[in-house]
């Protein structure tokens, strides 16, 4: 039995998604895991990328997230389980969207927060299947749903 | 016909819950307003309040939430359209929350928010269905629902 | 038992509109009749009604739309049953959008259309519970729901 | 992971598909396309060649309905995402259709279509994730999907 | 709290629909009978009294099967219970679909049968939630659900 | 805005019922109450009360299922709201299967049990929205839903 | 791309099926049949078979309809297409129940009937995606949906 | 065609399903069995395990609870059928749970009980699709899914 992970949370710094690619790797886990563009500038400008010059910065912004909701629905579409990655920088109202979404379509949600983000995260949190603090802890959770003892 | 509209926002300054549901009397539009408890101590404290004491500041934001979570699930599968609007203050992650909770179910959505926040939200703008920037657009948006020239 | 039934079509000319209006009336048929703005320049214009001037005319057409696929979903919605008439004038995709939205989600769709478009909506009539010509056979049609005998 | 993608659009000329398929091939995207009978002819007549003879006009063509729209539902419904392609011949009605069950399915919509019908389309254009004008800024939509950075 | 119950069976012979309207008002239940048209010859020709004369006989079947299953659908998705009377006269096909399309919606189903036909009805009846054998019985089965001791 | 709460737990001493119906009452809670027969001994009895004498016990109980699960299912299906009653008597695995279900079909669930059945309700309780230890507490959790600050 | 068919219909003659399944093969389709037991004697005693001896002859076909209706459903949710053919002899009631499932789920449905039958299934054709009389053009209809040109 | 099977049922001692597993692997039936963690330790400490000591006993039971279900509704989701075992010993409100999940969401499911649980489980067995007594029954019921005569 395979199943897909959908990795969502901040794509400027990409070093907890490889550290959870990495760990379910080590421990051979049949997981494929999906997400967002992790390389955030092309993320900004894959509007202009594939339709051309932008009149202004609005329509800049609203042609890239066409792409980037295709994508992130394609793929969570598919997924199994979702990780929600939050961090105390950016505003990662896009994190708070795909850990909504998995709530909303019955997906189970484990999500990564720093105790700084309890309050501000409770409500999320509380809707969460597993709230941990770190990576490792997450690819543990997946770990035990293949463990048969 | 009666609609049932949720107001997702931050609950600190609930003076544009105040303007949408005075102008939505105005113009007599057949609409129940519906939305988070909003005092927002009260809102904090509601875990304590009705579980008692609890044994520490995470618990007392879990059970909190536990109420807070069962209003709004129960009042926004009675919405036909979600208000959300987005300020400059607060990290917002519930009204993130809601506002995807809308999309997902295919509940119509009203995105308020200021200019200064088109970027970061984006891809939640994009799947809105209307996008504006104060409550008297949101409440004439409303409006030309009900009617007929 | 009350019906809610939505009269998809263009809206350049809405006779055919009154007359299936009229018609249930004079039958006192229990129904309240959605369905788009009936007002053609306005519904082309609603988006700049509400949120001012816009740029350029792909965004004149683009924010009207917000506007008009709100009020659409949301009436849809409500919707039993979908008269959908078309004729011989216009494109009439959002007459297409409409009746097959109505067939995706299983509400009972009454096809209004004249001979000479048998061939090019075959496929759409197929699918639609009844085909028939004139407003006063779609009036019949919601009529025989209720009769006894 | 592999994805289907359904091609939706007029029949006559089919060299937009063929040009999605090479591109898709040459990037090599793991993807299955399917769609509709692309011999426009054989499409009309299918009725007659399996059910033989029909006595009338209308029946030869709402036979030849039933298995397109078999084929159709089949299809559709193993879709992951739509792409339909408008152009300036031709009702397009089933095009219109095949995009209009798409977004109630909630099923990734790409958009293609020339400048000149961007006000009869502007509202189902508004429903979809992507609108561009050419199959190879869709095919760059659906590499998207699969790259990481 | 009332409840909308659909009467499934054939209609060549109507007393077993009287004799639960008469039972349920005598019982003052809060229940709105619904079901396909009483008068089995109109049933059979409502195709050519609304649309007229029809090439052939097939034709004349199938249309009228428009009207009749355009209210059967309407009238199914209002009920929350399904009766469905079966006897020993009569093919009783659209018995079998009304009871069928009930358990495939998830809405509780009461059989109707005499014993006589317990071998031929065995996995029908296996998914029914009451099977008995006379109306009065069928009447006491809704009139439980109101009943607090 | 009126709510129907479903009272779902054993039914040999329905004082937590009545002191919830009472509570809300003096509330003013616009609150339809429904739940499974009260009367314990004509819950087991009702297949025999029904359908007549039955050849043995296995079909005593399976008879009276069918009209409990036919009432239940009808009124489970008409709630917004589950509170679910555990206590330390019984076996209580319709209280299990009436939460569970409540859990599988979305409907938010209060979950009222002593502290002793903390261990054994884990999983169950981990899925409520609000898990609380007297009938008053569930009270207070229904209110909180209807009040504004 | 596969698919998966389920042949509906009686069991006391498999020769349709038999054609289905040897006709399909020359064609080379990617098609996985399934269906129900094909020998009638043991769809009839599968639950004494199982279960051993039953008390009497009511509860012989209860426990059989167990078994087969596990194995229907099972089947067919995983069918993407459903053909059920009708003959002139037996009530074939499952046969009608499969097909309605059919409907009620949106799987495409192909019914094959003689021409005798028209009348009585007028209603269930009338939904039915093709309509023919023997099972080739059954699977020219499957042929079909594989085919490009 | 393969098929995923649910094996749900206290974990104290899990000899009924190796039976089950055994059997079926004999008889070569194309089925992955999934289910809980079957170390009845782990499934209570796999709290403290990932995230660490935890403040009390109420805590250690909510974070177990976590992970369970976590692992539970993944592998559930995946399930084509359910098979839920009861015994003389323990509460089992987890068994009862999962089995009215797979009723909830329409997965068959298959009921394990000893005679003497035939009371206090009556209306969960009349929702099972199949009843029996011991391992080699439930497998016999699996095995006549794949058998064609």
């Amino acid at each position: 039995m395979e199943l897909v992970v959908y990795l969502a949370g901040q794509i400027h710094d990409n070093r907890w998604r490889d550290e959870i690619r990495k760990r379910a790797k080590e421990l051979k886990l049949p997981i494929t895991f999906v997400g967002p563009m992790e390389n955030h500038d092309r993320s900004d400008s894959i509007g202009e990328e594939i339709l051309g010059k932008q009149p202004n910065k609005i329509l800049v912004d609203d042609k890239a997230s066409d792409f980037n909701n295709l994508r992130t629905e394609v793929l969570l579409e598919k997924a199994d389980i979702v990780i929600a990655c939050f961090g105390e920088q950016y505003k990662q109202w896009n994190t708070a969207r795909d850990a909504s979404i998995a709530i909303a379509k019955n997906k189970p949600l484990i999500l990564i927060r720093p105790e700084s983000l309890v309050h501000p995260l409770k409500e999320l949190a509380n809707k969460a299947h597993v709230v941990c603090e770190t990576p490792e802890q997450a690819v543990k959770a997946l770990s035990y749903i293949f463990e048969t003892n």
